[in-house]
């Protein structure tokens, strides 16, 4: 029986027999379905009526009436009625394109192994015909259809990746929750008659894999949202109780501390190996998770910039969730989908170093820079290092400190033929010699990964 | 004191010292307040988002959904996209021309004493800020204002009406409720996080002097609607308990037994005493009570049909409650209007025969058609009793078979000047003696009202 | 042979023989053919994009743009976007429930013998699909269809009433007409390639009995409108050369003056006797000829004032061409439905004292105010001559001071049984008895018309 | 006096004397201004109210309602309401985000030398307030603004590019241009009225350096469009007579025939060098011009791709137009501005061998393939022969069959430091050494650019 074999073993004893209790010590103590640290990479999807204004965020609603950020303000007062509401927006929500199998293509060409849909923003919009959300879902108005719906069924029919939704709990305006937070959230009509019913309502409808809980604003206890509640069906008797993953956003103060993995902040990327299962949740869009239309190329992260986020990410113990925002009209932009398969074809060269890899004792070489290191324990080639080089070795020399290599330690770049030969370093580390390499015979432009095998640390 | 003072003291005491419990038995024991049988006449108003499609009716969304009146869904088929929604009409409910002051004023002159608007229609979009509902309401989409809030402070400020809210119980396509009646009412998610926190927000907000529940379907028994213990509320300790009326639309089962006053069925005149309080709420447009842009002008009843119904009305002792329904632009349409001034024209001729009448011991005249009488005990003329005398008597001689003359009956006709003679008819009743009078010296030329001092029945 | 008889005999002598030059003097020769007095009574209707803001009057782009008058700005500024230009408008006229049949059947029932419709108003929008107009016709934005081709045919085919269009020759924001005018009608781009070949286009096509020709300001010169060119061939070649009719209004200085009939200015009633034939072309909202959302009942005429203006117009001479306006859905609102068939029902009882009568010697009553006369010579009555009688006498008597009586001279009352006897007055004229009649034999209750034969003068 | 100043003066000494007369053998004879031939490079910019369903292509209007093409009439069916026109359109041809200075910026940095805009398309709409276009054009619905003005003033603000402007002689849907066609154009109202007078205006208004005439179906003869005249007007008289290019699309036959420089077809690449100066307009998506939302990344040409066009384009003597498609809200997509830098990245370090050059003797290496040539006389350096590699050279010696080198013959690579060891070839051309370059060494990624001087032929 392989480590691997052995974790899911005992995960699912653990998933089969344990009856978790409403307190986080009880909840925290559920191991994370192990589908969920080998995939590595997610996508992020935010889509909904913010995608109509698709100016400044998915925050617009916030900025134009809350905030009263002057540009967005301004956009309004430039081009629309006086009384145009923000709910107003809603039957311009056409998705005519949307065509959720054309997007599982394009998603499983990225090589992500999950995808996290916004069922429902701070907006309060839900993606799918929610019986708590009367008239303000998309199935009553705009798309007229279930979005959720759907991209689910296309999801689990095209690709084999896990499906995600996100779920926000508070909503900015919606009166309830103004009036439970007015009340210091001692009253909860709002959690009780909405949000409770509603999340309730999505998991057994969709049964996600993984469930990405969100606060609009750090605010409310875990009393007050019943999350432990909640969670505690989650885990014993949904019906995604065995396999379903979740986050950290369940309260006012949960964050980076109580649920499933961490999330800490939005492009959490803390650099150092973490004790506990994080995510990396990042934009292609560096302003914006929702569509921009106003969008700039220099606002979209370059190949070289993910794959150098991707590297730190996943030496660290993180997944990466890259989000893109589909249009109004139900399209992922060209722009998104050129990223998306670049990432796709340069993980298709280096997927053993990533998929099911783990952090090694070393996150990043600390002599030479750009360079980030996965591991995975093999029963034929040892302890296998993989080493990301995000710059081209400028000499011909490749000089790595941390690895300790053996005898029998072998050197090869992942999608090129041969190997490399090296020398042990003066005083720890190997160097690795690297010849001219003619551009077209190297696997990529972007990055590169050595192998080295046997390795003693 | 006065009868009408007498009736309004036991009233009081009685207001202010019961407690009622929630069983019909105690609720339907209140006296009503003494306000609504005086006024006898009242306004009904119909505005919502089928005022943007005003097309067929207010049951606009039920026809093309529900029903599919093919001549409903042809029209959306004709002038819609196929995605077109109900929920997208809202944002087309403009009102910019909607004056609450103009409005008052042509009640005003209508010579109703109380008016009745639609909070919320079957369709459950509130005219209403309500925090129960996020984004169906005229706040949040479409007008942009809070329309019951501008219209109640309008009348009260303008007018000396009586401020009436419909409200009804069952919306056609909420979730909530179609899965409550799913499970043949046993559940009632619907009630207790929707209906009653709005009603009871609406009544602690807008303090209406009458109530006016209704039912989109006859459906639902009291113990799901929770009605009783809302009247008992309403009634102990509401802002309004002491002045508040309410109707019969309760329940499945309430109709013409339970509540205030009775409705009956739309457009209810059963032409003989009732023995209970009763309203007729009837429309100036026979097909609708939202508006109808495409409405002819027979489709809307004439003075004379309007002066009929209420005759008959008020004879048998009820209230008629007439339907306008105003543009989803917010503007009375000319055509009703002119109903409403015409109609108040002829009230302030005939106001005596009216205002704070009460039912006589005959209802009609069995020899003479289309006369309808009203009552009053004077201190100084004894009883008096009033013939609403539809059509001019084609004879020089008005001959009423009811009413016991004495000698010191005096005939006269409301708004005329001196008095007409009459001798005792050789049965019973009386021979008035009519003499030919010039079109241009006739009070009105709808209906006239002869009125007969110290009789005897 | 009849007097009528000859008439139309030496106009089509005329009309066959005649071959008119381009002056003044020759055009101006030709007599108008008889259809168009004898008919006395044609309804006007304008309709157009300034239908859909329907806001202050047909003339709203104008208010906004050039005068812009501050309600209409302000309008705008409140409920549009601020790029939000008058031909954005065109897209809503959409003119769903417009039923050409329907609207036929109405206006036959107004009485009226000639009806008008804007085939294009200054805003230079056309009701056909002219080849003129590209993209800016009923038929390529908005309605989609013909307008002015769907209400000749409805109008031919189901009344008996003559056709007319009205056409203006100038556009107030047409860059064409404003290059020309600032060249200050020196050049004529304007006219040659657009105003000319449209109404050849539109003549030829819909061959109007009628044309109302109409300056959206009072410039340019006959030269420059090339009016005496296109008269020319209208009554030389055109398919209508033999019946139809036109008005006056074809260059700065002609009206009152040139072309057919004159209509001198807006509204015009000079209440004297006119050499040459006239129309009163006038409004039933009396602040618009487009429709106007916002008006109110006291906005509109009134029956009797429509009657008033009616009895003083035909008396002097005139015709009465009353306008309505429908609404941007083809409907004709019950408003004006109602006044239509009103003044339409008055219109049969008396119609022998209208349609093919003439002036009097005398046109009204110089002792007796709110009368108005008019006269027919007949072979079996002598000189007939009708006195309209606006209000009713107050006294038994109605004193007409013009009519020299003949012993064998009858009077009665159009649509009332028997007659009047009738004395000579002292000096002159004849006292008329009028009993009491019962308002209900009363054959109006707006005006009333007394026919006296055998008249001297 | 170098040979480019030599060819300046004598093209201003024939610009200035010379007087063209109105046929094609005169009209013909005009010596193309040079700057368009050094220039190479060229954006052209469809955009119109196409842009707004930006569905299939900037044909819509043609492929709804005359070619009838399923797909687009499905898609209207399915998104809008039966009566929906495509004049309909043109109120939401917002480009609220235009920003011409923006745009400049990206044009700029693309290393394009004009950039051509469709100043009017086959659907009429003029992007600026025609005189003859009255309210079908950006000035009166839409935009609300003069978008060919705003963007020449930019363009010559901010860039040193040549601006040119697209005009599109007929209109598909112009009754004025149907009507003419049917009568075989022996007619001409619609060149007559509508298009000799507003190009006028055009060239008049904005004096374009370049003038793209365009004709959306090959017909109507030069007598028809008069396009002799207009172009003998252009060239003798026009505020741009000297400097002024034009194309060939000026009559039915005279593609590839007459007129300035030669495009022949659309995407006209021919493989050979030709005798006329030539154009080849290409677009980057390749299935369209017009703005397409629904194209996916593998419609557009990638760089390699671009550059593969361009080079064959430009060692055959003619110029590249590259297209691009903004949306309309007035945005450049982040993929097109990716491609423009991109490409203009690699004209950066290659421009010596572009602007300027003149074809050589051969095209392309008939020994090698992907190998295209352009040529410089220069001074210093003898005949510079350019060869443009468009594949890396799989062994180490790039073998180059037509370059006669001569003993001084240097070889090196634009952007590259140091040089080139080559020997003759066997039989004809020369063999270069490419030794092993390490990627980040190499100046671009895509084509690569070989300069030998002193070469022979």
């Amino acid at each position: 029986m392989s480590l691997k074999q052995l974790t899911i073993y005992i995960f699912c004893i653990q998933a089969y027999s344990a009856k978790y209790t409403p307190n986080w010590k009880s909840l925290d103590s559920r191991p994370l379905p192990p589908w969920y640290d080998e995939a590595k990479f997610g996508i992020f999807i935010h889509w909904g009526v913010f995608s109509v204004p698709s100016f400044h965020s998915e925050w617009f609603w916030n900025y134009w009436k809350l905030q009263k950020i002057p540009d967005v303000v301004s956009y309004m007062d430039k081009n629309y009625s006086p009384d145009f509401t923000y709910a107003d927006f809603a039957s311009q929500f056409t998705v005519e394109f949307f065509n959720p199998r054309e997007w599982a293509e394009i998603l499983q060409a990225s090589g992500a192994r999950y995808v996290v849909l916004t069922s429902k923003h701070c907006e309060g919009f839900t993606n799918w015909p929610s019986k708590y959300s009367f008239n303000w879902n998309s199935n009553a108005t705009g798309p007229n259809r279930d979005l959720v719906g759907e991209f689910s069924s296309a999801i689990r029919e095209k690709t084999n990746l896990k499906l995600g939704l996100y779920h926000c709990l508070s909503e900015w305006f919606n009166p309830l929750y103004l009036s439970d937070k007015e009340a210091n959230f001692t009253t909860n009509d709002f959690v009780k008659f909405k949000i409770m019913p509603e999340l309730y309502e999505l998991v057994s409808k969709y049964k996600p894999e993984l469930l990405w809980s969100d606060l609009c604003e750090k605010k409310g206890p875990a009393s007050y949202w019943t999350s432990r509640e909640f969670l505690t069906w989650l885990y014993n008797e949904s019906p995604v109780k065995e396999t379903v993953v979740t986050n950290d956003r369940w309260c006012d103060v949960c964050l980076c501390k109580h649920g499933g993995y961490h999330t800490c902040t939005d492009r959490y990327n803390p650099g150092t190996l973490q004790k506990h299962k994080w995510e990396n949740c990042m934009t292609i869009d560096q302003r914006s998770w929702g569509y921009r239309r106003n969008a700039n190329i220099e606002d979209y992260l370059s190949v070289h910039e993910i794959i150098t986020t991707f590297a730190s990410t996943i030496s660290c113990g993180g997944n990466m969730l890259m989000n893109i925002g589909p249009t109004k009209d139900g399209i992922i932009m060209p722009i998104f989908e050129e990223r998306l398969r670049q990432f796709g074809s340069w993980l298709k060269v280096n997927e053993e170093a990533v998929y099911g890899t783990v952090p090694w004792s070393h996150q990043h070489d600390s002599l030479t820079k750009d360079i980030w290191y996965t591991m995975r324990k093999t029963d034929n080639e040892g302890t296998v290092v993989y080493a990301i080089v995000l710059s081209w070795p400028v000499q011909s020399v490749l000089s790595l400190f941390e690895p300790l290599a053996t005898p029998v330690t072998q050197v090869t770049m992942l999608g090129y033929q041969g190997q490399f030969s090296w020398i042990p370093a003066e005083y720890q580390g190997i160097y690795i010699d690297v010849p001219t390499i003619s551009w077209n015979k190297l696997p990529s432009r972007w990055a590169w990964i050595f192998k080295l095998t046997f390795i003693d640390n």
